[in-house]
């Protein structure tokens, strides 16, 4: 896969100054064309959003002219949403698409691009610094037991006593991956003991991904089982879905934290839910969910120590549209370059 | 000041690991005596807590024998408390005490012992990582949005917006000292802009603090125009006393947020509140305050977006414990072999 890219669809909304930025790489690697209409793309809900309002419909005049964009797509940026047929299908000439998001390996699959030779890239490491920012975030909130404080403020209560602390607390990353890591950067100068769970352990994983000790996914219970925070940070694949279920929660110590920034599928929600009306998992704090947007009905809306995020903590404005547009200009030259692209989905392990 | 300690008295309650640690330090550096009687201090809230239960009296009798106890001390740790008398008078033979916190100087003064020869050392470090990760914890809170997500849970509203980041923000540390450097060191891998303010600035500050830039106090106001966060940790001195306030809050950056752990005193809550009230100031996160307890009238406790921490963010069991008494043992050594002690108190600029 090479080439200088001919002709550049951009599928989701992007701000102006991202556009500029775009036109320009593909004008001095290419002379080639970058087909955008804002008008056929969700609006953002908030500066720099990808995604866009959820009730947004093309009107089928809008949506032949939508068609006809990414018709002539040799690169797409971002996988277009309310599209039927499969993306190589609607795109005949194309070669590559760059996803907006970290786990593509689902949103490839429905495109119908998994036995096709398009290149996918992911968003991976875009949404890193903010992901590890909500789990840092909420493992101090339990720890300094700022839900504690904000009710006594309420009643205007001033009751000292005893107060968590991260240092000296161990901390398993599970998925030694871009947020992963970003996280135990983040967490280390804290002074936390921090092991990691990644697929296959490889000679000198430990260092790279910043922790002590890195295990395999099949000793995820040994793993978990000194841990005072659990992190998940793990895509949906076959072999992640439930991975952190009814036996990795018991395995956990009683009064274990754990946050899911990684994909809902990954965390038997039943499981954690039985965890923790027993007490046995002492707080939760998830950005996502196994469905999506959380039903009313699910009981972790019920829980006081649970913090529920609508899969938005990497919701940053300006912040992750120019990590993403930055990352797609740097694959564009390598694209032209013919060299290998960063972040691309491994078909198989799809992530 | 130098010599072998010939008498230790323990005057608040420490643990028995702690008192073993103490006792065995002190067989070897002198063969002297280590007094302490759990009965006569007040009983911990948490474990190793020093402070102790805020309603503990001395019966006549036990007061008579506590200063019995205090009446043979070369060394103290800790301060006594309800002690009237100067401390220097109950103590002839006094010749260094070790506080237990870190903004050893009005106590100090009120033992009455700025005047005398008898070296004060604080505990300034022991507190700072708790501190530190306070400040981290309420900055996240307020850029995750965390109170609004946890109102959100309570209407089981699935509400996706933008989220704030750390990345990319200005930080204003107040205070290089310890606990100013644990905040810098923390806040690092967060991609934050660190910038300090100490009351002189030599060369080579900037590096030491772990910030970009460092301001004299006198350029409070420039050095926190630009700042996202200011996070306050100076102690109370005559210098430092209201040194937060109506200006310097009116040349923050509309919607900073503001933490305090160092003293109440140096923030001016009258003028925190008036800047609440209009919104300059988005949030904020207090852990002292100029009268504490907190008066229930206080308006502080009225603002959705203040935490309130009753002075107790610091209560890390053992680990504050722990490292207290690794000081008081270092400093021990440093004493029987006459070298400055650690984290002397200065008793002109009273930290």
């Amino acid at each position: 896969m090479a080439g200088r890219p001919q002709t550049v669809t951009v599928a989701s909304h992007f701000g102006e100054q991202s556009l500029r930025r775009i036109e320009q790489a593909v004008r001095e690697l290419s002379g080639g064309r970058v087909l955008y209409d804002k008008d056929l793309v969700a609006p953002p809900r908030w500066p720099g959003d990808t995604v866009g309002e959820r009730d947004f419909r093309r009107s089928p005049q809008e949506q032949r002219r939508f068609l006809d964009l990414l018709g002539e797509a040799e690169v797409l940026l971002d996988f277009p949403r309310d599209v039927d047929a499969p993306l190589a299908e609607v795109a005949p000439g194309l070669r590559w698409v760059q996803g907006a998001m970290a786990g593509a390996g689902p949103v490839a699959r429905e495109a119908g691009l998994l036995d096709t030779d398009v290149t996918v890239t992911t968003a991976g490491g875009v949404f890193s610094a903010q992901l590890a920012e909500f789990v840092l975030g909420a493992m101090l909130d339990h720890a300094k037991g700022f839900e504690r404080l904000r009710a006594n403020r309420k009643r205007r209560l001033w009751h000292e006593g005893a107060v968590g602390t991260l240092e000296g607390k161990t901390l398993c990353i599970v998925g030694t991956g871009s947020i992963g890591r970003a996280i135990s950067h983040r967490a280390r100068p804290f002074g936390m003991r921090l092991v990691g769970v990644k697929r296959t352990v490889r000679e000198g994983d430990a260092g790279r991904a910043g922790v002590e000790e890195v295990y395999p996914t099949e000793k995820l219970r040994e793993a978990v089982a000194e841990a005072d925070y659990v992190a998940i940070t793990l895509p949906h694949t076959p072999q992640t879905e439930g991975l952190v279920g009814r036996e990795a929660l018991s395995a956990m110590k009683p009064g274990v934290h754990v946050t899911n920034v990684g994909r809902g599928a990954v965390l038997d929600e039943a499981a954690l839910v039985e965890n923790l009306e027993t007490g046995h998992v002492s707080g939760a704090a998830l950005d996502v969910f196994a469905v999506e947007p959380l039903p009313p009905e699910s009981p972790l809306w019920s829980f006081e120590n649970v913090i529920v995020s609508p899969h938005a903590t990497d919701n940053a404005p300006h912040v992750t549209e120019e990590k993403l547009v930055a990352l797609f200009v740097r694959n564009l030259g390598r694209y032209a370059r013919g060299e290998p692209l960063e972040n691309e989905l491994d078909k198989e392990l799809l992530y």
